[in-house]
Formats: structure tokens, sequence, C-alpha cells
């Protein structure tokens, strides 16, 4: 009986080994999987989103597949959020630096999706890019007004508004999605803004550049003084009356032109 | 008897449980060791990076001191090979749809420091910008004539001249630097321009944003088309005439405004 004891609790021992072992080897696979095998995918991924921020790499459709899990890791991972937190500590840095006149002209101008609103969690369903746009996809996403604001973006929004600059919120969205638009910037806090510009029939099929710099130049024409700039898009931030300064927010998921 | 074994038993796998846990704990501690203690500052100093090659941080005088590693580490380790490689790539692609009119006057602009002509290894003996610039010193390495070409810049070069481009270099070194900037060309190869110009007197102290616009504007009034615009500093890239596409090559070593 002791015999078959010892027995039972060798294979009890052994079992218990072999399961604290795969338990070890388990916990180390996420390390050598951010370490090794997709080094050199992950360089070229870096130089890409880096040529995308630059504005050097324009006019692309889709995020290059070899670089999926490099733009996951990176929306999610947290160096998007790192990223974005450095540019808003620049803007606010900025912004702490300009003496309001007081007589209500001082503008400041703001783009809604990537940068108020974060669209990651409908983005993860085209993987992060990688999928071509899909138009009725999105618009399916937006009017259920459950975007989550981005939340740098929004402690800015709030500066701003407290500070006494008057925020336009320009935004590529079309008119059919002013309700869904108006609904989820406020649900998420953003009260207080100026005015919000959608895209109205006339500039269907136009660039973002044509459409946001005349509605620049309107606000220009009105009077009011454009401090700052912000988008997540070239085009938010080119063209005409652009503003004294612009700020590009990190979007490695889609470009538009 | 039995009791006293059970006991013993359950003390050794108690002790060997405890064995294989640290051992299982030791052996995460490469792991560790690689994604914490550095981690945070690189994750930094890499959001630091992309800020100022989006041209969200301007006016910035020295790297970061606590970035210094991550520079160094970034300039000479690969990734700004493969970043400025990835963009000469977008250029070529970009060079390859321009249909040449033919009658000379197809035109492209290119800068000298870190452009055309490496400063990495002024700039090592400099902290790789850590540490603050020094026109003396600056002057003193330009007059040996040692930068180095940078290989996927001067590849470019070689393409626009053999496809017929007027390939204008601007530079705002000051004309007591001609003559060395003349030699350091030609000794890497940079034979085949139009045109070389160098910063002169009547700009002395204004920014290479007005003394780059100018000459542009000159080369427009020539009759000139600039088709491309290739610097490593935003101020080559922004202004008037600034070309019809431009290219910003990276450069987290210095701010030139």
């Amino acid at each position: 009986m002791f015999k078959a004891m010892g027995h039972r609790l060798q294979e009890l021992m052994i079992l218990f080994f072999l399961a604290i072992f795969s338990k070890a080897a388990e916990g180390l696979k996420p390390c050598r999987a951010i370490v090794a095998p997709d080094a050199a995918n992950n360089n070229y991924c870096l130089s890409w989103r880096l040529a995308v921020e630059a504005n050097n790499v324009r006019g692309w459709w889709t995020v290059p597949a070899r670089c999926l899990h490099y733009v996951e890791a990176y929306m999610v991972g947290g160096q998007y959020d790192r990223d974005i937190d450095l540019i808003t500590e620049q803007i606010l840095s900025y912004v702490s630096g300009i003496v309001l006149s007081g007589d209500g002209m001082d503008a400041w101008i703001l783009d809604v999706d990537d940068t108020c609103l974060s669209n990651i969690f409908y983005y993860k369903g085209k993987r992060y890019g990688c999928d071509p746009y899909d138009p009725a996809a999105f618009k399916a996403w937006v009017l259920k007004e459950r975007c989550t604001a981005i939340p740098a973006v929004f402690r800015l929004f709030q500066v701003l508004v407290e500070s006494g600059f008057k925020v336009f919120i320009v935004t590529g969205r079309d008119q059919t999605l002013g309700q869904a638009t108006i609904h989820n910037l406020h649900n998420q806090g953003f009260i207080g803004y100026e005015r919000l510009f959608l895209r109205t029939a006339s500039y269907k099929g136009q660039s973002a550049v044509a459409y946001k710099s005349d509605i620049r130049k309107q606000l220009v024409g009105e009077g009011y003084r454009i401090w700052g700039n912000v988008g997540d898009q070239w085009s938010d931030l080119q063209g005409e009356f652009s503003g004294n300064r612009t700020f590009k927010l990190p979007n490695p998921m889609y470009f538009v032109p």
C-alpha cells in the first residue's frame, strides 16, 4: 500500500510538474512574440507609419496587409494614446501662450472622426484598416452614436471652451449624419462648441481640403481668427486659411484625400 | 507512519512547487528586462520623434536629454536608413509617373544638410543633438568637406538627372561655405545638378522658409515647374512655391526654423 501510495504521489508530482512547466512556458510566449520573429516586419511598418504621419505616403487605400498586427498593437497597445497625449501637451502649451482678444472672435477648429471621437471599435472589425473603406458599414456605425471621446482631445476641448475660444467642429460626415453626430458629441460631453459643420450635398465627391478650406474661409470672412486647427488627416490641415498652428493627430488606419 | 510519510511528501511538494515557481519567475526576468526599464523612455522618445516628423513639435533647441540613447540607436541602428529608403521608394514611384515636357523646365529641389549629405558623424560629437547648436564647430566641420552622401538620396539624385530633371540644390549654408559645399557634393558624386543656391548675406538671420521661398519664386519666375522638393526640415518645404509634391526626410537631431 505504501508503495502504491508513493507511486500515486510520484505520478501526481509528475503531473504537477508538467502543469507548472507548461504554465511557465505559456507565460513566456507573449514575450517571445514581442521581440524576435516579426522584427523586420515591425521595422517596416514603423517606417510606413512615420511616412504616413509626415505626409510622405499619400492616397493609400488600405493598411499594408503585413502591418495588420503592427497597427493593431499600435492602436490598442498604448502607443497611439501616448502619441496623442504628447501632441495634446504641445497644443496646450501653445494655447496657454495665446492672449485672447476678448471680442469673441478667437476661434479653434476640431475635426470629428478620430479627432474628437474615436472609431477604433469600428475599425477593429475592419482589421484596423487592412480591409477597404466600407461607406455603408461606416454610416451604420455612425448612426449608432457609439463613438467614444478621445480623452486627451476632450480635455483640450474643455480647456478651449473654458478659455473663451469659439470652437468650430468641422467634419467630412455628410448632413444625413447630422443628428447622430450631434447626439454622439453630446453623449461624450462635447458641449459648448460654437457650430458644427457637416459636408453639404454641394461638396459631395470633393476633396476634404477644398471643403474644409471653404468653411475656414467663411469663418475668416465672418471675422474669426483661427488660432489652431486639429485633425487626424493632412486634408484637415492643408489648403487655405489653415490656421495659425495646425496639429496632426496620428491615424494609421485610413487616408482621406 | 503513513501519516508522517504523507506529511513529508506534502512538504516536498511545497518545496518543489516553490522551486519550480521561482524558476518560472526567473525565466520570465530576461523578458521583463527587454520590455521594462527603458521601455517607458523609448515609448516617450518614439512619440516625440513622431511629433517632430509630423511638425507638431516646433522650435525645439535640443533633443530631450532622456532621448539621447534612443536618437543614437535610431540614427545609427538602421531605422533611420529604413525610413529614408521607404520615403525614397515613394519619391521614385512619384517620379516614374511624371511625363517630362522636354523643354528643360522640369525642376526638382534638394536640400543639402541631412538630405544630400549626412552630418551624422558630426552630430555624434554633439550627442546626436542633445548638445545645443554650435555654429563655429559646424562651420569647421563643413569646411572639412567630409560629409558623406545619403545613399538613397544619391540614387534619387542620379535618377532625377538621368530622367532630365533640372536639379536645384538649395541650402541654408552661407556663401562662405560655397567652395567647401561644391567640393563635398562633388567628392560624393553629386555631379550634373543645375545650380547650387547658398544663403546670401541679405538673408542672414531670416527664416529658412522666407529664404527658400524666395529662391523657389525666382525659379518659377524663370519658368521652371517644381515637381518635387525634398528636405529634412519642414522649413525646406513650407512657404510659397513649395513644389507639386514635398517629401520630408527624418531628422530628430536638430530643428531649423
